[in-house]
């Protein structure tokens, strides 16, 4: 298996050594290597590094953690503007501004943000994606002056992972919990159990269970981590930016 | 830079040699070792190989030269099913059958599928994303048993290259075109100008504007490949249809 998928991880404690310009430059054309609908780019990707921007983005990320060393941010926004404006320069009617092409420009961005985390990892670099990137995706847009037709999508922190802290690797379900041959199995709840036994029954999840004084892991993330009412929050807070944003000529 | 990323090329021409299980599993291992939020892994992938499957599926993707031959098809799946089951069969109540966690497991289901493509080529294989998934993801469904929560995002054709024919690498825009230090800059026409420059004046761009009658490039995108008339088709059909898989509980 390709090395730095095999050996990916999150990391989330960095030193504060700053990241050589060449190496930025190798992950950002990685990530342009990517396949893209049509060879369409329709991706913008915003390198942070200035203190003050760092500062002013870590609260858009909850101020977790890893924000406080993180050398270099780079948040990967679905971008249909830049396309756009040059088919209306061309004197071609793009009609970019609608929900397949926000579909279409969240995968294209989404690719190019794993050859940057993996390209990442060979330069020696640790990575962590910031999933609190919908949350605050108007925040963000608003520090980075995002015009109408780019939207933030996902976020990398960056930097040389901290010398004295193990970052383990995070367990995933076994292939046959997530992988169907030809059609979609309907999962039993005999199978359900199957393929979360060994996280169910980790010291971790114990450990876990017992600080949040609940019974079961599942619970963990409906009650603490991703609450229904939270999601409903935040799906309302980036479904009405993404209509700002002019995104939603369906 | 990474091997598979910096050689990463569409592979459109396959032969009919089979992929051996065993590929095909370190392929499927390599996609779930991307990150994935809170560890949820909001994916199915669905691999078909079967004859009869391919051949529905083909019409799916517009019967394109690349489905001809293809011994394998991976379909990636946005899926918040698996997990929201798990909730429930565990007295937890999950609240991820909304946008929010349509845009999350459409990035998770995305990090997969391109962790797979890469570790398809450094396994020998060649692959081709398959745009026309966001195009008719309910007839895509409907053959592959999809049930609510779960929605086709992108699909992967591959197998072995047919080595005589060439399979060329595609340019990108410069990197100054999809990259901005610290804020966005605005771009301008010059800029615009610029970064299309080598593109729109290719002998390739020159061939295709004489077979189309068309006077420049971003017309053979707004009046033949994806036009405004066809996207607003779609962008309706596909948010429609993402509402039927239940995912818009906003």
């Amino acid at each position: 298996m390709i090395k730095e998928i095999k050996e990916h991880k999150s990391v989330r404690n960095f030193s504060t050594k700053q990241v050589e310009k060449q190496k930025l430059e190798e992950i950002l054309s990685a990530a342009t290597r990517a396949s893209t609908v049509g060879n369409m780019q329709l991706y913008s990707i915003i390198v942070s590094q200035d203190k003050e921007i760092l500062e002013s983005l870590a609260p858009c990320h909850f101020s977790q953690p890893m924000l406080k060393d993180a050398p270099v941010i780079m948040t990967f926004c679905a971008d249909v503007s830049r396309f756009s404006l040059w088919c209306k320069m061309r004197d071609a009617e793009p009609g970019y501004d609608n929900f397949l092409w926000f579909v279409n420009s969240v995968i294209d961005t989404t690719l190019a943000s794993e050859n940057a985390a993996l390209e990442a990892q060979a330069q020696g670099l640790g990575i962590c994606y910031l999933g609190t990137t919908l949350y605050t995706a108007e925040k963000i847009s608003e520090i980075l002056n995002l015009p109408q037709g780019v939207i933030p999508v996902t976020t990398l922190a960056m930097g040389y992972p901290k010398e004295d802290i193990e970052h383990p690797m995070t367990d995933r379900l076994p292939l046959k919990g997530v992988v169907h041959y030809e059609k979609y199995s309907a999962y039993t709840n005999e199978g359900l159990e199957e393929i979360w036994r060994d996280r169910e029954t980790s010291e971790q999840t114990k450990q876990l269970l017992e600080e949040n004084k609940l019974d079961n892991l599942a619970k963990i993330f409906t009650d603490r981590r991703y609450t229904k009412k939270d999601s409903l929050h935040f799906s309302k807070v980036y479904f009405d930016f993404l209509t700002k944003q002019g995104f939603f000529n369906i």
